[in-house]
């Protein structure tokens, strides 16, 4: 099995109340593929400048990452400033260099066709666009996107979203493309479009998974102490989800099991809970498979209760 | 076993996006009257005025709710005038008239005083700490208060706070008390003040229960399609919380079990959701203990996931 993934790979420079970190190895193609990559295969389609360290590259040929549709290009990486505030929910954009993303388009390799499952990260639709017409066999294909498109390429952003089968948005970005105050009536609305799935990120509160085949699902979050860096969160929670779904076939009728879309939403959530733990892809480097499930274990502690309860002869 | 509660009695004007309601049934105490009744005997301490209308006291006196401390003086009942906002989170208080709570003093019946649970709803700590005094043999002691008393009336309320087992807060209230931006530092800070457990609750997130022994539960919050008036929905909780730990014995240590404490914020959840469908307590005086089971198990299935994961070969 493998996981094809198009997105960006950047240079993050990164402020949080209590630290910073300069030119850190960032991008959602970059987390996305650290988190998927323990899962499965991950074919990976970016590019970067010249200018790109040499030990990230190492870093990323050390995982079972496929390169060859990674563009290395002459000038400069794409470069991302951010600030968070305190309460680590909320930042600011300082600055955000394009360098060779200004003039990019992929080119998928004749190796990455077979991919199993597909991930839009949260580039320009264009790109997405480009992407879904370059690779059609893909069995799942979910897409990801962020206030910028929703507000300067609503109607392209539309196109991909009629034509994958997940959709990944935050409770915000629901309510800003829909204009719905209520979640359910934005969802309606999404699914309108033909879309199979919409997972609405709440941050700290967890995930809810809506199917049009009726499935409602309200998925735990991990509970943090305390937050490193939330930079990359969404893209792990999307690589612990197609990670997991890359490790089970879907039924007959193609559809992936209720239960198992249900696990995958939870192994976001735990991916995303570690990504925020430290800067950039530090802590995701280090992550095993068997810490994912102890605390995959200690989630189902946290948030299961009694599935017996009925009423009793003393009310 | 009997549950005693200290709170207002009121006449409510809810305002919201979509209606209006004059002079209903509210007050904390009202709203945890009705619900917890669903369950057990519930024993009321509040005042009223002689303007109070018969029907709502027709209405307590049909239900298994004990009236022998609810005072019934010449003036006015207190009023609350509110208004929400068009995300139905955020309310302004448009008029409060305290009427005859502005010389309320609780006084308990001796049929009260071997009530098993007491509750005290949100008004003034030094009213709560009367209660407390007058009735100290209750087994359990659960504590609500609200930003108004966080800001005016620190000192008294921290002296309630030592003096109780449970106590229910917002998270905004919790970082308001504690100043804690983390709110597991926040809680940590509230159990040293001697309480065994805190309850945070996050409005249509959920709530988590936080005990001094390491118990940890994230509660999910029962998913509605529409809010009609969350006016009462914290004091609802409280009555399905405590409601349902009516109905169970402590162990012998004089504790509740972990899986009876869960089960209770579950139902906290569950009363919370209902009251919240309609205005003052049109739900909830309708409300069965059949529905509550039925409700009970769809949110089991809406938020419970396969507690056998592990690694697997293929990974």
């Amino acid at each position: 099995m493998s996981i094809l993934v198009v997105g960006s790979v950047a240079l993050d420079t990164v402020e949080t109340p209590f630290n910073r970190d300069e030119e850190v190895l960032g991008g959602a193609a970059s987390f996305f593929a650290t988190a998927a990559s323990l899962y499965s295969q991950v074919n990976l389609v970016a590019i970067v400048g010249s200018d790109f360290p040499e030990e990230h590259l190492a870093f990323l040929r050390s995982r079972p990452i496929n390169l060859d549709g990674l563009q290395i290009q002459e000038g400069r990486t794409f470069r991302w400033t951010g600030r968070y505030h305190l309460d680590m929910n909320s930042r600011d954009t300082l600055d955000t260099q394009l360098g060779v993303y200004a003039g990019f388009h992929p080119v998928l390799p004749g190796s990455y066709l077979t991919s199993d499952l597909l991930f839009l990260a949260n580039i320009q639709p264009e790109l997405q666009l480009e992407v879904l017409q370059a690779a059609p066999r893909a069995r799942l294909t979910v897409l990801d996107t962020m206030e910028l498109w929703i507000v300067t390429a609503r109607e392209k952003l539309t196109e991909v979203m009629k034509r994958v089968d997940v959709l990944l948005m935050s409770e915000e970005e629901v309510r800003q493309y829909t204009g719905c105050a209520s979640i359910f009536a934005g969802v309606r609305e999404l699914f309108a479009l033909g879309l199979k799935y919409v997972i609405v990120k709440q941050g700290s509160y967890g995930a809810l998974l809506f199917g049009t085949d009726g499935t409602y699902f309200s998925a735990p979050s991990y509970p943090l102490e305390e937050v490193s860096d939330p930079t990359g969160a969404g893209d792990a929670f999307a690589g612990g989800f197609l990670g997991y779904l890359s490790t089970v076939a879907p039924q007959a009728d193609g559809r992936y099991a209720a239960d198992d879309l249900k696990r995958a939403v939870v192994h976001g959530n735990l991916i995303g809970s570690f990504a925020c733990e430290d800067f950039s892809i530090a802590r995701l480097r280090t992550l095993t498979v068997d810490e994912i499930a102890e605390r995959y274990q200690r989630l189902v502690e946290y948030s299961h209760f009694d599935d017996g309860w009925h009423t009793r002869s003393s009310m």
